[in-house]
């Protein structure tokens, strides 16, 4: 059974304001919120599901205990999600804390003002698929903790480092570093060399890098176009100049 | 002013089946519309626009002529547009007819049951960016002239040939052709050699490529995975698989 004030505080998580204040957020789905029990680094506040959900859980075996989870009706469970298609069961869980990002002999993803969730969340996977486990947004990039976002992750929110702050005091904070900046005017990705450490800079959506990151970039890269697309999504863009600049140096498949 | 009946009309269009049976597809915006409305395979049949967007326009250099455009207001627009932010202009065009495939001396791409819409307006733009300007879908494939995927293909649509077949029919009918099929196990894409010619094949969304079709499978190809996460999105990936495997051949930036 669901109170009033439960719907009401649920519904408030979907506001980046009350998400830092409570330090929760929201996920959804057998899937995802199974994965999300298991991660070493995220702990469940409260889970409400359906009874089929609750049968099917050996709860023991995961982080949560019986009483962090409360039975609800198909009804109540369409109050309160965030999909199209609610599934079974919605979780709120403790946001990790992460702390400032060490560079070295890794690479790290910088995104500057990315501002579609759905772009945010492909980002964080395609980083964990390509062995990348932290990335630096700028302030102004959709908070991660988003529930479309946290959706769009597919898990991947679990084991991948995402911190917020100013790209100019970041730079700043580690000159030296060599940053791969995403242009229509640099260097064939294709051609570039495999790098084993740096930051590999993606700018937004429709406005590209800001201007201002510029003097920050060691090197351009762009993926040479033969067509007369405008542009490429940036989460697809992202993935092809990775797939070409990050070696694949802890193949896990 | 509009009609209840147009109002009815648009919204049918939609469904695949009315689109089909119109030969008429929606497209919305003032970029995208002002796209196609330059497209020399594409006309418009009707459009309707907020007094703003009409100013704006030089209907005589493009192929609209003033008949074809009703004023509306914007709650009007609001009734009959697909979109959640509707901006000044929805239009009706007529669907280019596309004839059947001529796969010599170029790359195809071939698409087993995509589902969602933003995948395969992504993976149109992809096929733009990169000179493929052919693509045979699945006929259990999304439709092209969804309007989702319509708006996610970004004008693109004007300039791929996207046509529907039995994919087992395609492969039987065009034999010898070099397929190249992205799989799990395959290999690493990176160390492959570009092609000048033959089929790029993506799977669908979560169970990938038909088992049906493996046969017909040349090389298998993979992006190697050196995280965690369990998989890329299907037109990231295929993002990936075709700027490693294509050669810019006609680079046009």
């Amino acid at each position: 059974m669901l109170v009033k004030s439960q719907v009401k505080y649920i519904q408030s998580l979907g506001h980046k304001k009350f998400r830092d204040a409570e330090g929760v957020f929201v996920a959804e789905g057998p899937k995802l919120v199974g994965e999300l029990l298991q991660a070493p680094n995220v702990r469940p506040a409260q889970l409400f599901a359906l009874s089929e959900w609750i049968r099917q859980q050996d709860l023991k075996s995961g982080h949560a205990d019986t009483q962090s989870v409360i039975e609800i009706k198909q009804t109540e469970l369409e109050r309160i999600s965030f999909m199209t298609t609610p599934n079974q069961v919605l979780g709120l869980f403790k946001k990790p804390a992460f702390s400032s990002q060490d560079l070295s002999g890794k690479v790290t993803l910088a995104l500057d003002d990315i501002q579609d969730p759905g772009n945010l969340g492909t980002l964080v996977r395609i980083a964990d698929w390509f062995g990348i486990d932290q990335i630096v947004c700028s302030e102004e990039t959709t908070d991660v903790f988003n529930p479309k976002v946290v959706q769009a992750s597919m898990g991947s929110i679990c084991r991948v480092r995402v911190t917020y702050q100013s790209l100019e005091k970041f730079f700043d904070g580690h000159p030296g570093v060599s940053v791969y900046g995403t242009t229509l005017t640099g260097k064939a990705v294709s051609t570039m060399d495999k790098i084993k450490s740096g930051v590999i800079l993606i700018g937004n959506e429709s406005k590209g890098i800001a201007q201002e990151l510029y003097p920050y970039i060691s090197q351009q890269v762009t993926i040479p176009r033969a067509g007369h697309a405008e542009s490429l999504n940036a989460a697809v863009a992202a993935g092809i100049v990775i797939s070409h600049l990050v070696a694949p140096a802890r193949q896990t498949t």
